[in-house]
């Protein structure tokens, strides 16, 4: 898509600039900046593991005030423990973009996605800097899509329309993930961009539910990272009347969300490290919905299931074992699996359908169901398969 | 060694027979008998998998008499989730083999590991399980060890020697493992048989203590099967007083069986599928022995940590971050970690010592120590690294 496309498709009043900061291995540009023409609301979620890179706590801070205006991000290096250096970094990137883009820091967000404990390149991110805020506007969304990608194989984003009153706005979302997804969102960043006014406390709420069934439902290898945030500003540009929970337009502004989250987590799931296929695993009719997510992320995150679909063997005894060991209350012996809509376990025992299941696990896309029968609640979790390709790519990572 | 020789290391007063029933691929034996020439002491304990195959269930629901003589174990096939029948089988497999043995039903415990889902082809195992009674005492230990392996690559045997009084009694374990093999033990089969009369309660808590601290602390791929069982019989055949909690002798007792149980958890460990390396991953400084335990299993359960390892990559950015997402509760910047003696990260900062850690990763053996200066608690996890090798076999398992 040309670059004019790709701006007539983003929300208005953002801008885009990308350069070579030299973070990475030459040729690859590993800076973007995100900025919005008009301060903006703000919310994020981040990563719930202990060890938070020192980008993510600035954000966390800086997030209650639910005010921004630029985002900046580099990749090739994750500025996590890196110690005091490493919040000086930020703090620094941050002063700089603000001085440069002639705004209050305040409203900067620093983002950061690499190798854990180097130090950040500071000599060369900071003339680095300096060009990006002066080229804001030369560069499209999807070029910061390209530039924040890591292990990743292709850029990822999505759009969406949104009716608002008379208006029309836009919700676009760009992601990066591949390695390290897992439950709680992972080496994953996100950023999402609209147009659409919406006061605070609604737009909080409306992230926060989208990313607990979408980027909360996806693993990849079941590592979760130092380094995941997933930010959306809003700046209301189309000028409509804030959405509060409660205006007519919100329901349309949320699903607009769930629908854009749940594309782009797709995304990060097909093009998990060295992955062939993908793998919806939907748990239904579990005792409680923790049962559902428990059942779901056991099978989702076993190796001996993942190497099974990579191998095209329809070994539901692992579906089984994982579901087993998940904690989830349940019977085997009233227990359902289905691979697509063939039924391969009926009441815990083999329905003699292994050739059937086999043609359905050669297919780029599976679905694997486990009906535990043991009540109303249902889980649906993203996977891909695991190969052989996942062990070199990180076996290598970093030589 | 020859027969012969694993006779005399064996403890006296068991017999053994091996047999091919053809359940697995031919040439290779499949079905094995262990068996007391008198009634013993007999204890156990079964994976917590909310799946369990018929003779776990079976297992289960005899051991509470503590009485036992024989043990009928099969490879190829684990009897897992088939349902009526499968239980029916197993019973019968019971019952065939204490009719020929000419003891009770109650004194036999079966035992399987294999492929879940398949029914057990009686027809063959009929026959075999005659001709395995007929044959008691042609074999050895260590032809046992050999005929219960899967995926394994070579057979797992240790022997401990105890002075109890004025004797000298002897405790032998054998076990099987590879892959699936989790926290609470997995496709993992041990059985251990010793000559020394130990009191039931006494007998039962003694396994307990030595699994919880050898085979409940590895791990190869986090997945935890039907089937995993450990079995200690004693059958007193030395002669001694039996030993209580409160025996002189017990402490002595308990240190071997100790020794043994880590002795062959580290063989299944060295021959985790696809493995290169042994790792010991050592959390030490912990608030608690439960988040001692959280941070080693999350390290050694790490594809990302697993993968660096195989690569020679001291990427110890991954080690924190699992650490991180253990939810053992610790302050990123106060934690050091080491690769054997070398110290990478100082609190919570690279060391500068990358290269001095390469040549530790190299080896064959490494040791990660992650001192989380929380506490006075700290666990020991053993696993191995995770290599193309691993998907191969898992992709290719019953192929």
């Amino acid at each position: 898509m040309s670059k004019e496309m790709d701006k007539t498709k983003s929300p208005k009043g953002f801008v885009f600039s990308t350069v070579e900061a030299a973070i990475k291995k030459p040729g690859r540009r590993d800076l973007a900046l995100i900025f919005s023409e008009v301060e903006s609301s703000i919310a994020g979620t981040f990563t719930t593991n202990a060890v938070k890179a020192a980008p993510v706590r600035l954000c966390m801070a800086k997030i209650r005030t639910c005010r921004g205006q630029a985002i900046i991000v580099n990749s090739g290096n994750a500025n996590a423990c890196t110690g005091k250096k490493g919040m000086t970094d930020a703090r620094d990137m941050v002063s700089l973009t603000a001085k440069q883009l002639g705004i209050s820091a305040s409203l900067v967000y620093p983002c950061s996605t690499g190798v854990i404990g180097t130090p950040m390149p500071m000599e060369r991110l900071t003339p680095a800097v300096i060009q990006l805020s002066r080229h804001a506007g030369n560069d499209t969304l999807e070029d910061v899509a390209r530039s924040i990608m890591t292990t990743d194989t292709f850029p990822k984003i999505a759009h969406k329309r949104v009716k608002v009153g008379n208006a029309i706005g836009t919700i676009s979302g760009i992601c990066k993930g591949a390695g390290m997804i897992a439950p709680n969102m992972a080496t994953m960043l996100c950023f999402i961009l609209t147009d659409i006014a919406v006061e605070k406390k609604a737009l909080s709420s409306a992230l926060k539910s989208s990313v607990s069934k979408s980027f909360n439902r996806i693993t990849i290898d079941g590592d979760m990272s130092t380094n995941d945030t997933a930010l959306i500003m809003s700046n209301g540009v189309i000028g409509n009347k804030p959405l509060t929970k409660n205006s007519a337009g919100f329901h349309a502004f949320q699903k607009a969300l769930d629908d854009l989250t749940y594309e782009l987590s797709g995304l990060i799931v097909r093009d998990g490290e060295g992955a062939t296929k993908l793998v919806e695993v939907v748990v239904r009719n579990a005792k409680s919905e923790d049962d559902a997510e428990k059942a779901a992320f056991a099978v989702a995150n076993s190796s001996l299931v993942k190497t099974a679909v990579y191998g095209n063997d329809a070994n539901w005894g692992r579906i089984m074992a994982a579901a087993g060991y998940s904690k989830a209350k349940f019977d085997p012996e009233k227990t359902d699996i289905f691979f697509n809509k063939v039924q391969v376990v009926k009441k815990g025992v083999t329905n003699n359908k292994d050739k059937e299941a086999t043609e359905e696990i050669k297919k780029e896309k599976l679905r694997i169901t486990v009906d535990l029968h043991a009540g109303k609640a249902s889980a649906k979790v993203l996977t891909c398969d695991f190969t052989e390709d996942y062990v070199r790519i990180n076996a290598e990572y970093r030589t």
